[in-house]
């Protein structure tokens, strides 16, 4: 949809007056469209670029040092007329020429030809590249044939920095022309847009399916099927353009298009996939550009777009530009960090350790074993009694934080850790995957336990109490709840209070602190929760255990063997 | 719609891989996140941001000089765990301490605060800001629990460029929080967003409705209603937020943020309508930012936000930056140009024009007024005829053509314009405002035609003649038709030959002329249409005429009087 507005038939020219407006040290608002706000040398090559509305950032966004002098900006979809390309050519020459460049559609073609003849006669030197780069549209043989599309901005670029670099008008044809003759650019589009006023749609895809080669626009493509995840999509584009790559090419500039309705996130979940199946081939990439480029009002679609480089173009293609949409260089230099300092700063290290306490860590492992098994045997009934009041996701997050917590006890243990050091990896590894608030306490909570233990000796009765304490303690201060809350402390308060209070042996405390724990758990049915985000659903969670006093009492009871 | 994806449980990672992977000069991976891959002093503050994934550019493309150090990137639209934000701050700290900050949720604010003891502890000094901005959220009274929202962006650009400048923790602190507290956003949704995998959006809003208020993950708002038009959105934002204006506050930073279903377009529309009512309020705006700042995957809203200025705020809002996403500074040096300048390029003149050829002028409105007003009487038919094969604004386009040509020629007139000047202003302003193919051609064949007058005499029989050629030639030239291919041309063909073949007088000559052109106008019902984008529906044109030569006959039927 396209939905804020106000007179539909005023869109583009109330979207320039507030882009210009917003940018009015870059740009400058003309009959037509706008030029750069900023000096230009007399005697430069003005390049004047342009189109229809409805696909910032171009054109309008492309004004600026580096690039270009003056966009001409047409209607939604539509050309703008001869007079308004006239008009922005005449704002912005200098008294150098000006150069024309646009994609290959037959409206702005017309009009464009039209503008460049009357710019010539009346002595204004004028010349024009047409962008033509969407493999799907035209053969090969025919690719003066191909609309524009990405294309555009590597032509720009191009032709703008080598304007800026004082080449002249049939230099910077030249240029953007090799450039225009190098690109390659191939699109599939998922869903479609909807002019501003419209009640429905430009054209539709159906859901699920994607059209192949479909043109920014709308225009019919060569195909439709079904989506692809985008491993295959990527496969798909960039075999697709290396079926053209040109004898000998290795070093080209990449850039991935989104039309609107994709999200930035996916765009560089696609990059992720497309750029090493480049590298495997061969392709060098210089400077990539990965985003919306060039859109199509929502029109939901992403497009590869290769630009195969020799020496100049690359030199043209990194060279500095400053315009509201494209930049490149920067105002603060900057220098690389060693690469291996950062990843120093996070290495895992463990300190000496006694050999009684690497033993003591050695049976936390075990002890581990034993409470992974009995949650991963539980993660569904802990699911399903989680689903009552919450989003199920309770037995998950406890097999995920188990799992991660056992697996880094064991490279602790193997690295020679002591047991404090050791169940201190074991609460980060916990708190990191396990999700959620509770695994977030869950891993604070055996962080803090393991600093009420020793590196340099076994572990003691009195210690065990003590971190029980301080894991108890340490969730109650971020915790915000309290006993009867009908949370994990339920179980967990009980637990610690009668290990406390039974000055037996471990072996026999910690078993009938957990029968204890594991009873006030299953009294929790008769509680409301008070607290987070369940409690819209608090009614339906009575009659039922919670979930986390559950599962506390399952860690604590199986812990005991 | 989220579209492009693998695993979708691997979309946070895989994201942040691709774009750590594209931006490789800028950012480096690490456990948890992404930091400067650039260097920075030693004892430097570092930056620390995050939160969920789905936000981009919130929140790893705000990394680099300048603004942030370091960002923690959780699970989409969830809290990173504390171990990620500590891991990320081991990596990004340089000896100066660690300055975090992000959103207030409460996840986050759990989390962020684990891993802030978890530092303090081992020895690095670590404070917070959170950030309060969603005036919907929480009331003046308990700002402290309003939601972070667009205001992220604000807090963290001041705390950047302070610490960049040299500012110690405490400075870096002080700075951030006075931000936070200069800071309100207020946001409406038009639609939900969709989680990758899912085929359901996470929450819908009624088509034609807003939510007001709304928050980023779709937390409820403070009501629904239908969507405004731009103009009163606009009122509607600025009004709510400067019930909150601090007492003397004049100059603002204001932000346009679109949460990722809007397109620029819409939110240039939207600024031209919001910039003025803070003019008129006495705002003074100072670098505003229009764009996506904190986007919720595909979720379609928009927000506005005033960011309240002192002279220390203002200093580091306007900071030089260099990230993926935001940058501030140019690595190229400019100077205003004169706006006079460009206005006077393309000012409208007129050349010295004999009394002779300003009477003929004359005569050419009354011509005009003729031709419009038939226009405007057949507009309907001409609608309708185009609709058959068409897109049924060839009546539209005419009329709209020929009332600018004709306001074109009074004006002209009244400056003391010669006849050809003043056909060729009004050839112009019917080009410019036309649309369409034939539009431009209708624009340029009268331009043509003027080239066959003078401004140094009155208009003769064979200067008519002579223009009519012109005109038909040069439509001839672009218009890649010919005779037989049911356009215009095959009423403006035979009226030309007609007329240059008929020896008489004007006066009987062109009316002659005008009636073959009828009857050949009307003989197009005979033809199929070989050329355009009308080919698919050709058949169905057979036994109709063609719109442009019925329009074409009349006009020049018209003109006769």
């Amino acid at each position: 949809m396209t939905t804020v507005f106000n007179d539909p038939t005023q869109f583009a020219h109330d979207m320039l007056a507030g882009f210009c407006r917003l940018h009015a040290d870059a740009v400058q608002p003309v009959s037509g469209g706008c030029v750069r706000a900023t000096d230009t040398p007399e005697g430069k090559v003005a390049v004047v670029i342009g189109g229809g509305s409805g696909h910032y950032p171009a054109f309008a966004g492309w004004v600026g040092p580096g690039m270009a002098d003056g966009a001409v900006v047409g209607n939604i979809f539509a050309s703008p007329s001869a007079q308004q390309v006239h008009a922005v050519a005449k704002s912005a020459q200098r008294g150098g020429g000006v150069f024309l460049s646009y994609g290959n559609y037959a409206g702005d073609v017309l009009n464009f030809d039209l503008a460049q003849e009357r710019l010539n006669a009346e002595g204004i030197p004028t010349r024009t590249v047409v962008v033509a780069d969407d493999v799907t549209s035209a053969s090969p043989e025919e690719r003066h044939k191909r609309r524009g599309t990405t294309g555009d901005l590597v032509v720009f670029k191009i032709a703008g920095a080598a304007a800026e670099a004082g080449y002249d008008l049939d230099g910077v044809v030249d240029v953007a022309q090799r450039a225009n003759d190098a690109t390659y650019s191939f699109a599939v589009a998922f869903a479609g847009c909807t002019l501003p006023g419209d009640a429905e749609p430009l054209f539709t895809v159906p859901k699920g399916r994607m059209a192949v080669g479909m043109g920014v626009h709308g225009e019919p493509g060569i195909g439709e099927q079904d989506v692809l995840p985008s491993a295959d999509l990527a496969r798909m584009l960039v075999e697709k353009l290396l079926d053209e790559r040109p004898e000998g090419a290795s070093r080209a500039a990449v850039l991935v298009n989104g039309l609107g309705g994709i999200k930035y996130e996916e765009m560089f979940v696609l990059w992720n996939d497309i750029a090493p199946l480049l590298e495997q081939a061969g392709v060098e990439i210089v400077a990539p550009e990965v985003g919306e480029l060039i859109t199509s009002l929502d029109m939901a679609g992403v497009s590869l777009t290769l630009f195969w480089l020799d020496a100049e173009l690359e030199d043209l293609w990194l060279a500095p530009a400053q315009t509201p949409a494209f930049r490149r260089g920067s105002a603060i230099a900057t220098t690389r960090r060693d690469p291996a300092e950062i990843e120093e700063a996070v290495a895992t290290t463990y300190g000496p350790a006694s050999p009684q306490s690497q033993a003591s860590a050695r049976e936390l492992v075990a002890i581990g074993q034993r409470i992974t098994q009995a949650l991963h045997e539980h993660e569904a009934e802990l699911g399903k009694l989680d689903s009552i009041a919450g989003d199920g996701d309770h037995g998950r997050g406890m097999t995920s934080g188990a799992d991660a917590a056992l697996a880094a006890l064991g490279e602790a243990v193997n690295a020679g850790a002591g047991v404090a050091s050791a169940l201190a990896a074991a609460g980060d590894a916990w708190g990191d995957r396990a999700g959620g608030t509770s695994g977030a306490l869950w891993g604070a909570g055996l962080r803090a336990a393991a600093g009420a233990l020793e590196d340099s000796s076994a572990v003691t009765g009195a210690q065990v109490r003590a971190a029980v304490r301080a894991g108890l303690d340490h969730i109650l201060s971020y915790g915000k709840a309290e006993r009867g809350d009908k949370t994990m402390l339920d179980a967990l308060i009980p637990f610690t209070e009668a290990l406390e209070q039974d000055s037996r042996d471990l072996a026999q405390a910690w078993p009938a602190a957990a029968e204890i724990a594991t009873t006030e758990a299953d009294a929790t049915a008769d509680l409301t929760p008070r607290i987070g985000r369940a409690r819209p659903l608090a009614e339906r969670s009575v009659g039922h255990p919670d979930p986390g006093a559950i599962s506390l009492a399952l860690v604590v009871r199986t812990a005991a063997g």
